[in-house]
């Protein structure tokens, strides 16, 4: 594990925090001025470049929808009492749901009505994107209770040519090849399910700002699917430079962490997530690609194919809370956040480390003990010089320093310091090509 | 599994049960008459053509043999008793004894018996087709009772310049590609070993005719070796468009069905019958090829390396009535010829159906809502939504149906109805190239 | 396993054992007269050519050290006793100490002398060839004894340019290919520890030199390190006749027998020892590649990635003996050597009978009856007939007869017999072009 550069462990996971509760209140959707919000939020702590793609737009099989906005929404009985209200709870409305103001019977208005029988006190989160209806998300008792036979439906949105949003934060790195990030903006008060996932991708875009990077690193925080359909549209051209990159969803709840492989199954980000894991020993897994999820689902489509991969902890639709209102502030942990950050920031560190080498003296072994680098009484070999001999034995243009670090059992860390002494000593030159 | 076309399955077995019935009595061999009114019964039920092929014709490293026929054989104690009569069983005579007529020591008789000692009431089955020779086959407790000083033999056959006869039948499909099933027809009084081959696949190509196929089918009811390197020798031009195949040996005894993989070993064939027995979980089993067994050995001989692998129950040489009277009527049972049926219908399905395909919109995923291809609230995901998905996600050209199958853990027949529907919705085109 | 051509195993062994007690006694090092004088001996048993190497030629990174000789040395104390004398035993001294005489404080002597803390009745054994300085190997009881303020240290020995010797043995063979052995020669007395190397080399070379070879063979009795790197500089265009070999280490320990593979890890050498071993079921054991042990390690340097392992019992370093007085004559075990002589000698058999075959007649099975090859009267196969069904299918110029012994699980010498039988019959021919 590698320590964060420049910010103690604490006040990471103090920014982590404040950053997620000043989101949560916010109703965001895929369009809109809570997105706007988010994203302005974010810019206070990373110099974010917010895009606008406007509405109609044709990206690849989709149109970017009209933009969203909601001001005000509600359901009254017969005494004029509110039953759901948009200002207790933005997910007591469907999600994308058009104006409506009017009366409806009780038998009416429960086709416009979803609720979660399990969990009764729990408000759903749903959304009506891409088929322009309205509906009302409400806890199950609620239903139960609704005895009237008339209610006052009142939607005071709007559903109009706007924009869809964005933001990208681009660090430029010693090599134009890059490393891709992604997290989801898109959805209202859910904590784990979004926050958690703009909250780590902050903190990882701070840290990666202040270290030397041999990648350039493209952060982006997007509404999902359209999203980034609308993003890999616009920015074909630039994909061939993506060279690893992983999508972060929900990685603050309690569960162990979970890297879901790219769709290759066996790329570098694969293999370099695989070793980070393994040496955890935490209950931390990987698990294979399946074309359902976030937005690596697009990513790895198989026009892109690209090698991206995606962090999560419990993966979604396996936990209860998923899509309800119980995945609030409570139901994820800072130290599960400062988990899942640790486990990126390692990967990406072995990641952007994980050079290829060529041993300049490969015909036999190079004599370390006259350039001081082996003690000169033949006794057993001390870790460092095994170390040697292994990068040595093996740089050959073929193996990375990850393949040496599997091969000989020996720390990734070790074998990347060892490297670097070797190279100081002209024994290695610097073989990426392969 | 798939029903049988137009039959029902009882009517099916009905058919096997009969067909197996009339061929058991009649004295077949490598050459002869036995071999050809067998054909002609067949010919009832499918239309064979029936091919001669001349004594002498050399195909490869054999020449065909001359053709022998037997009208009677006996052996006649002093007091004039049948102690062995070719009316009563026609596994009594050494299969292909030349004629002979004239009276024998017993020591001398004792040179030409074949008994089984450890199945003393069992009649061996033996042949002699490359040396010319004669001999009696009889139960081991018959020839203990042999007391006479001398014997009286008569064989009334013929070995004559003639033909070798085989059957075969060719069911054009959609592309000439084809796939070629074979079972031998040299065996007399023999149960298990070829009648229920031929049985089976007389079945197979009475559903085949009436399916829409993708393949060209060709169907050999062959003498064992000879028969199978005479077609190969005749057919070499044509071998090229042999895609896949499997040779038909022993259905019908009650042991686990058995796939024995062809010389390749991952063979598209070997995949799909691996894919349908581990389906089944019933005792099925694949074994690695050997090359010892039916007309495999010549198909998949190194000259030819053909896809070819061979379905039985229980393998040859590993039950006692093997090559003896006790591989009867009773050691074969419908459940078994039918369960033996199913399986290879059902790869062939498989086989037939297992088409590549390539996602028309293979940039980001196509947006299946608005072609009411998915639900329109987001929700959890339905089997049929998932099967959309990994076909869209692997239809790149290179993962077949049944790699799609295998990897989303789906079913083959769930992601084959996928692909049929999103072909329709111009979604997938065919790309069977690879 | 194989019996040894000429000679009695029981002579064997006691030729191996008069060699090593010879020997024993031999100051040896990297350089000087003790490794003539080892040389000389063996050359009373095999021709050997013996090369010399000046001081200071450039190998590689290295270059060939002065040539070190001693005559005496010895630490005294007040009273004029021998503390430590090189007469007793040549481990006193560090090898390659430079010529001292005077007198010390016993905190200065300290700095000079090495002991084993854990075993005080041992004396180590240490080096120091490329660190100008000398120093005293002591039992660490001895020196905890050491009670006087002042010593009197006396080394007669010499560092003057000379030579650097080897020997190198070769045997012409069928083919240039060449199969390379190896062994150390610059221990002193230790037993496991070069000398057990040394004899079974010299029998192996004595078994080689009498028989019918493809391979030629080329055993070098070479220093250590210095030595392999020395003879690959000036031999480097040589080097890509060498088609397979190995290193010969400890073999005389009572442990279990260990094959450590080539860098490779799938050379042939590999495959075949692992074969070997396999069959051998008593607890000998392959491990991987690692860059450090003997001259495998220059061997298989990158530039040179010779497909060479080596042969040891006990890894080095895994027993408390290593590199101790206590690696003596005692240390060993005859049977040791013999079981290490039987698993070489049976890995060189198969090697070098490890020839790929083309069938002549691929298309189909070749008539074996007509050439009375195969029983006429049809029944189950006996082992050497499947072995020629195995030999001939598998026969396509893609499969060596170890490839056939593994797929077949018939076993190589069943194999090559019916290789040899088919060959004699036209059946095969030669394909080593693989």
């Amino acid at each position: 594990m590698y320590s964060i550069q420049g910010t103690s462990p604490d006040a990471m996971m103090r920014e982590m925090d404040e950053l997620i509760k000043e989101l949560y209140p916010i109703c965001r959707s895929i369009t809109g001025n809570g997105v706007r919000q988010t994203l302005r939020i974010i810019q206070r702590q990373i110099p974010l470049v917010i895009h606008e793609v406007a509405s109609g737009t044709q990206v690849f099989d989709w149109t970017v929808p009209k933009e969203w906005n909601i001001r005000s929404a509600y359901i009254k009985n017969v005494r004029g009492e509110k039953i759901a209200d948009f200002a207790d709870s933005n997910l007591h409305i469907l999600n994308y749901s058009i104006p409506f103001k009017g009366k409806l019977t009780l038998d009416d208005l429960k086709k416009h009505i979803f609720t979660i029988p399990d969990h009764p006190d729990w408000i759903p989160y749903r959304t009506s994107y891409y088929k322009e209806t309205w509906g009302f998300c409400l806890p199950h008792r609620k239903l139960l209770g609704m005895q009237d036979q008339e209610y006052e439906i009142f939607i005071d949105s709007s559903l109009q040519n706007g924009h869809l949003t964005y933001g990208e934060y681009y660090l430029a790195g010693e090599t134009a090849d890059e490393v891709l990030l992604s997290c989801h903006i898109c959805h209202p008060s859910l904590c784990n399910d979004n926050l958690s996932g703009i909250a780590l991708m902050v903190s990882l875009a701070k840290h990666l700002s202040q270290t030397v990077r041999r990648y350039s690193y493209r952060l982006l925080f997007i509404p999902g699917t359209i999203g980034s359909i609308a993003w890999l549209a616009l920015n074909e051209s630039r994909v061939s430079t993506i060279k690893h990159g992983f999508v972060i969803a929900g990685v603050g709840d309690k569960g162990h962490f979970t890297y879901k492989k790219s769709r290759r199954g066996n790329a570098e980000i694969d293999r370099v997530f695989g070793y980070i894991l393994r040496q955890s020993s935490d209950g931390s897994q990987t698990t294979d690609f399946i074309p359902y999820g976030y937005d690596e689902r697009q990513f790895c489509s198989p026009g892109f194919d690209l090698p991206i991969g995606c962090v999560m902890r419990t993966p979604h639709g396996q936990y209860a809370e998923y899509h309800t209102s119980a995945d609030n502030l409570e139901f994820i942990s800072l130290g599960s956040l400062k988990d899942s950050f640790d486990k990126c920031l390692s990967t990406l560190t072995v990641l952007d480390n994980n050079r290829t080498y060529v041993n300049q003296n490969p015909k036999c072994e190079a004599q370390l003990g006259r350039r001081g680098l082996y003690q000169s009484i033949g006794a057993q070999k001390r870790v460092g010089e095994m170390a040697m001999l292994w990068v040595l034995n093996l740089s050959d243009g073929t193996h990375s320093l990850l393949d040496i670090a599997e091969r000989s059992g020996l720390e990734f860390s070790v074998i990347k310091k060892t490297a670097d002494l070797l190279l100081e000593h002209d024994l290695l030159r610097v073989s990426d090509s392969r």
